[in-house]
């Protein structure tokens, strides 16, 4: 096991009717910036319970962070948190609205002049608004994590930031509020929270057998729950059984102490940035191209896959169970799927290089070269 | 999965080397109670690298903290602490010593009379010192979580507290200073974490499967490396192993959610306060009684735990097989290993009537009968 440091201080308030309990969290009279984003969870009635639990708080509303959330929306609401002298951040929605949050939080205290600095890390996140979630789309692990991935449309980047800083003082997952979801989102957030947990173990063997407990207890959880919560939405245990997996998969707690890949997640964020697929999209297409690529690398630990996620003895026939558990989800794995042709990959390896993707994987040895073959096995 | 609240804050610090790091978790010149056991941390050289990384801070020492923390040993620390204006404490051992420097924690700035009325739950917890650990033993877990359990001698009691107060800030886990400790130390360990998961797990169907899959994933890696660490204590990868296991194994995350027994905790402490057992000596004597016992009322989790952690068909050969495990550990299952007769279960009982523990299980239905025939079947 290699050394490591571990802290998660976010608190989790997990199930059914927890939105109330938002009123013991947040202090009567404190001024309250609510972020949301395209207005289900104005729809779905979320929005309306969480003023109700704040109705003894000052409360400002901004709506409107997208998908892929992006600088250029963000820092409006930076100006409105600013204006209004918001004290608290509460995100009301999915990893967009959360990841978007988070740089709301470093911005508003912010004092250089572009707060873009933070995400290109120019500038170090010395001080950040506390904040909490509401969940209501289980799938990023953003409301346990300090991490967030922000856009800036103008330049078509799309990068990682984070800060210790930046763990949720609270999140509220209560899987009832999921329950509106389309199937598309819910065949993402599986697709993501899976695809999340096999870059921290799908590497090479590293003695930290606990670590590989856990996440192998995760894909198969998804395994078992992910195709019953797409068909069956309200079914409670199914989604609750899923939202916290999908928590568990990205709260630092499985990346301890292991190696971590993330290479897929890297070349998947050009795919979103160029071509608009929506994350999970772009995960479902690299990773079993990634897999097979990768093959030799990663022989010891695909073995271990196969034989404990899948009860398979080959990892070649592993990698393809994990295409058909995809596109079971209703997640299209191939590029050709999403209208990306072969002569788009030179864009895509121009904009890795472009922001320093040339050296990816657990060991570094994902070279643009890898990648070219990587997207070229996609097709 | 039943609604739940979980936060655990506490900042873990694990490899090797990582005393050295204390020097950036304790500020310059801040007056640090140092409290310790019987002086193995002073014999391996855990306490001189703990005073070599602590040479800006204003170190009192405070020694003698016993197996089983007793009240009357920990009201001199209190004392000490108050005289010298301790601002922070800095456990360096086991269970015993991080549960008992919790207890100095709360009693320091308590104002009441009686510092016990804090273990009663006469008086809650309001105010804490701040305290690290650097761990010397792994097993019980309190390195991460916020709970105790403190001996009054003169009683013969032996009681849990708490508060989320309590969690320390931070926790040192290196796994070569644990290399010195005795193999009874080391079986010991392993049969605590073990029945800490089994406490949270074998209960009853409640639709948590990340929680059952991280309990077996537990279970199983103590399984696979317990005896290999008792074996050879200085190999590095197996020690990690089960440091990390022990200290999942009660930090809260795994009985999130679920319903939790700890009924052969409180049986335990009575043969421990009573007949002198370790702590683990009394768990490895009641839970394979207990479940032979409750047979019936945990069948289903039975049947699960057989297949899942075992790889067997059968729930009663998975509860010998438990009994075998332990005993393979140096660890005796039976009463009369210990000296202790049938002439004792009257008192035993007795002690567990005066402490309220006449209603306990996960369905609060192991009175004071059921827990008679426990202790016959541990005869």
């Amino acid at each position: 096991m290699q050394n490591f440091t571990f802290c998660n201080p976010t608190k989790i308030l997990f199930g059914k009717g927890r939105i109330q309990d938002l009123a013991k969290e947040i202090p009567a009279g404190q001024r309250v910036l609510v972020t949301y984003g395209g207005g289900s969870a104005l729809a779905n009635g979320t929005l309306g319970e969480v003023r109700e639990a704040l109705r003894h708080a000052v409360v400002t509303e901004f709506g409107g962070i997208e998908p892929n959330p992006s600088y250029e929306t963000l820092c409006k609401a930076v100006k409105l948190a600013r204006e209004t002298g918001a004290e608290f951040l509460l995100a009301v929605g999915g990893g967009s609205v959360m990841d978007g949050t988070k740089f709301i939080a470093a911005a508003v205290p912010f004092t250089g002049e572009d707060p873009w600095d933070l995400v290109t890390r120019k500038a170090p996140v010395k001080a950040a608004l506390p904040f909490g979630t509401v969940l209501t789309m289980p799938a990023t692990g953003s409301e346990m994590n300090s991490g967030a991935v922000i856009t800036r449309r103008s330049i078509g980047a799309k990068l990682p930031f984070g800060s210790p800083l930046l763990f949720p003082r609270f999140s509220v997952l209560d899987p009832e509020k999921t329950y509106s979801l389309p199937p598309r989102q819910i065949g993402n957030g599986i697709v993501d929270a899976f695809v999340h947990t096999v870059e921290q173990y799908l590497t090479y063997p590293a003695d930290a057998p606990m670590q590989d407990e856990f996440s192998e207890g995760i894909l198969r959880t998804l395994i078992r729950v992910g195709p019953r919560t797409l068909a069956e939405p309200e079914n409670y245990e199914a989604r609750a059984a899923f939202v916290w997996a999908a928590t568990l998969a990205l709260n630092g707690l499985i990346g301890a102490g292991v190696p971590q890949d993330w290479a897929t997640h890297m070349i998947g964020h050009e795919l979103t940035a160029l071509h608009g697929l929506d994350h999970a999209q772009s995960l479902a297409v690299v990773l079993p191209a990634m897999l097979e690529e990768r093959f030799e690398a990663k022989k010891a630990k695909l073995v271990q896959y196969a034989d404990r996620v899948w009860g398979l003895e080959s990892p070649a026939e592993a990698i393809e169970a994990t295409r058909t558990f995809f596109e079971s989800l209703g997640v299209k794995t191939r590029l050709k799927d999403y209208g990306v042709s072969p002569d788009a990959i030179p864009a895509l390896l121009e904009a890795l290089k472009t922001h320093g993707m040339t050296a990816l994987g657990e060991r570094r040895d994902v070279t643009l070269e890898v990648s070219r073959r990587v997207l070229e096995r996609a097709l």
